[in-house]
């Protein structure tokens, strides 16, 4: 191996191993450390991120990264050894162009800002909550800024979440899911038979509930062996290497489907993990490339596998077996359809596999108009409200269940809502080109089987971690860019034999 | 506050947070990790082991260390400052004794060492794992070598887990225990009332026994607003801070003694390090300041408490409540005296409160022997054997049951067996002297309460946390240094009683 390559291999590995440390400090702070431990946990987590910032950032790092650079100069875009520069550089790069006078100043406001809103939102009271919006968007402003931008202001804080993604382009896309999801929903409130959700909504034992959730996840093909199920009030997913990488759930005992549907999400955020190449070890490409490409492994299993016909039709006598009195009695598509009720609704994490989007697009409009400083934060509530009744046909009666709603913005997450609807077209042009790669994925599914689904998205997308950009990725793995059609073709088939239309 | 002595503090919790972050690592591995993921979590605890030891060893960090005693000349002996300097010193000087060169090959053969005692053991072959410790002694002779010693080789290793505690008293207190034991476990052989301990050899539900390890650990004092209980195979206490200090516990479905018990024990620990001074934190007086000192509090939680009759004259109908099958007919004096019966027995973490103390000192004795060069490895079968038979009155018929059945030598543990037993000595002390303090702790004991009793300890042993020495701790808290007579009278009145000797 060139030397300078291996040199900096040795302070990449630390960096990876730091970062890996703080993210089981982070884990066992919401799954198993009680309240009390608190003030000493953020102060071990500070350390360490102060640690790798100065290890990240320092001009030594720099040297070292274009060092290797030179050495490897003619290698191969794609091998590991390019890719990993790529990222280094680009990483090395945004990470100096944030003065660490703007990064103290941005986590005193955002700290602060974030407290006001959880007692705003406690309260629904948005005028108090109004002057930290307003620092909120100029530190945006500064921060899009200080990243520097060659289109829009938005590009900047976009790509930190969706590397190279423009905003015209996430534009241009959620334009078309709108002008075909509107009539869509439109039609399903109109003239769609109704559907019954009741069988979801009864009493579940939460033991049970557990252990189905578990043979669920295993079903789809989340590895144990190499993980684990913890329980929190916030679930999401975190990996320590591919060998480790983990779920969380909460537990609702008086409704079957948000612990259900939310563990086999946090799975096929896991499988990611679990399915990069252990080539990439030990290095920040052992990871899923961007956010939205990370939501397309989850919503995949959660929605495309984990509520079809096929994988209930499997494993429904299963789930009725564990709760005969509540289930006992059902058809397998009354299940089916209870599951897949869509029906507008305010809250966006509960909103269904179709208006889900809706909820995305809305923000995303209302952040752009903001950080472009056509939109003031008072007048914030009005906008949404307005937006809301076009795309939903309702409209929140309080802040509390509109704009005040979500914790991003208090923690300047500019940039990160839309990544959650890409995450539903990426799944669907993905899920698309798998099927029609290999069409035994669709006779397994209908067997309530992922093994070759799974492989074909171990091997174009889970095993190059984060080797290529989302578009790089999605071009190499399905020969088009990015597109809605895959999506609204799989949302309008699906709801429209549910619904009837 | 000084400057000199700020600034290293700040290194000092730095040091700290990463040592704090390497226990959560260590505690999520033995509690959570699949074993998958154990190759990259080795990979994240050395690169934190090897940042610590960096830091920690600094020349930089030596010159810290001196400037602020110099500026904190003539403080208070007892202040916090005063003690935090003494303990630096002491920790960074030992630190630099030990050559990287030797810290590498010390641990290049304990991690073989380990390997092959594992499969010694397991195929009761002490031949294949002579030559180990052959090696594990000559390193042993090195290492007191590099810490250097005034009198005896041992000193230079007790001293690391006892610190200043000198080999000739240990042996001096030792001898004393067995001139006193060894009659004693003979009268009970001898004329001992036969003990029947089929009570707690029943089959007891695992979610029952966790539900009552709970509530037994919670009734002794151990806070659980600031603790956690865990599952493991090898039960440990570990805390992250005083607000967060853990107990681990395995649980056996037809013994009732090994999670009860060892539930206790833990908590025991486990408050120490809650009782620490909030003063401390951050630093490395944050905690117990020995092993057996911390050996001290397990152990009276778990024998002088858990184990005593008025522990369970409160306690035992909520026990009896939980499992009517198994003990709902049983008297609390029949419960008391099985949960306290004496036997001499081959396996050290199987002993009961009497002879575990054999063990130990049989440990401690051929230790030394080996260190000094009087014992060959070759020769430890036989010199085992000899002293079990010598102080039990039995003798192991396999090294499996022998010598080869504990881990700490392979892993270079010389001078850590003695502080098992010292433990023993420091709880009867403390609690004989808390108790002639304060007469109510007998009384609330006699109701199974402890707050008194915990009280006592607080404030004369747990919030010091690691200010003073072993040595100092036990003459300030009881007056006196320590003697073996306390305990003594407390095994000699509790068996004596039992036994109706």
């Amino acid at each position: 191996m060139p030397t300078k390559y291996a040199a900096l291999l040795e302070k990449v590995y630390e960096i990876h191993d730091l970062g890996k440390a703080l993210a089981v400090l982070s884990w066992d702070r919401e799954v198993n450390m009680p309240d009390a431990g608190t003030t000493a946990r953020i102060e071990q987590m500070t350390t360490l991120s102060r640690l790798i910032h100065e290890l990240s950032t320092s001009d030594e790092y720099g040297e070292m990264i274009e060092n290797a650079a030179a050495e490897l100069n003619g290698a191969d875009y794609d091998s590991n050894e390019a890719s990993l520069i790529r990222h280094l550089r680009r990483s090395y790069e945004d990470a100096r162009k944030l003065p660490s006078e703007f990064v103290v100043r941005a986590s005193e406001v955002t700290g602060q800002a974030h407290s006001q809103w959880v007692s705003a939102r406690e309260e629904n009271d948005f005028a108090s909550y109004r002057p930290w919006l307003e620092q909120i968007i100029e530190l945006s402003q500064e921060q899009a800024e200080l990243y520097g931008y060659e289109d829009e202001k938005y590009d900047a804080l976009l790509d930190k979440y969706e590397r190279d993604m423009k905003t015209a382009e996430v534009r241009a896309i959620f334009d078309a899911v709108k002008a075909e999801l509107i009539p869509l929903r439109e039609a399903i409130d109109e003239r769609g038979t109704a559907v019954d959700d009741s069988l979801v909504h009864q009493h579940f034992e939460i033991d049970k509930q557990k252990l189905f959730a578990r043979y669920a996840a295993a079903a789809i093909g989340y590895d144990f062996s190499r993980g684990h199920l913890g329980t929190v009030v916030h679930p999401f997913a975190t990996s320590f290497s591919q060998n480790d990488a983990r779920i969380t759930t909460r537990w609702n005992p008086d409704f079957l489907n948000p612990a259900l549907f939310g563990t086999l999400h946090e799975s096929g955020h896991a499988m990611y993990e679990q399915g990069t190449h252990p080539d990439l070890a030990r290095t920040p490409l052992a990871r899923g490339t961007s956010l939205g490409i990370h939501e397309s492994q989850s919503r995949m299993m959660e929605n495309m596998v984990g509520r079809s016909r096929g994988f209930w039709q499997k494993h429904f006598p299963v789930l009725q077996a564990m709760f005969p009195a509540q289930l006992g009695g059902a058809a397998v598509d009354a299940f089916y359809r209870a599951i897949n009720k869509t029906q507008s609704s305010l809250i966006r994490v509960e909103a269904d596999e179709l208006t889900y989007n809706f909820h995305i697009i809305l923000r995303f409009e209302l952040e752009q108009a903001m950080l472009n400083g056509e939109l003031a934060a008072k007048d914030l509530p009005e906008a949404w409200n307005e937006k809301f009744e076009t795309m939903l046909g309702i409209a929140p009666a309080t802040d509390r269940e509109g704009c005040l709603q979500d914790v991003h913005w208090s923690k300047l997450y500019f940039g990160y809502f839309p990544t959650y609807a890409l995450g539903n077209l990426y799944a669907a042009q993905l899920f698309e080109t798998a099927v029609s790669q290999n069409p035994a994925i669709t006779d397994e599914l209908a067997q309530g089987q992922t093994t070759s689904l799974v492989a074909w998205m171990r091997e174009n997308v889970h095993q190059h971690g984060r080797k290529f950009t989302p578009r790089e990725l999605i071009l190499k793995a399905t020969g088009k860019p990015l597109s809605h059609e895959p999506f609204i073709r799989y949302a309008s088939e699906k709801f429209s034999d549910i619904y009837g239309l």
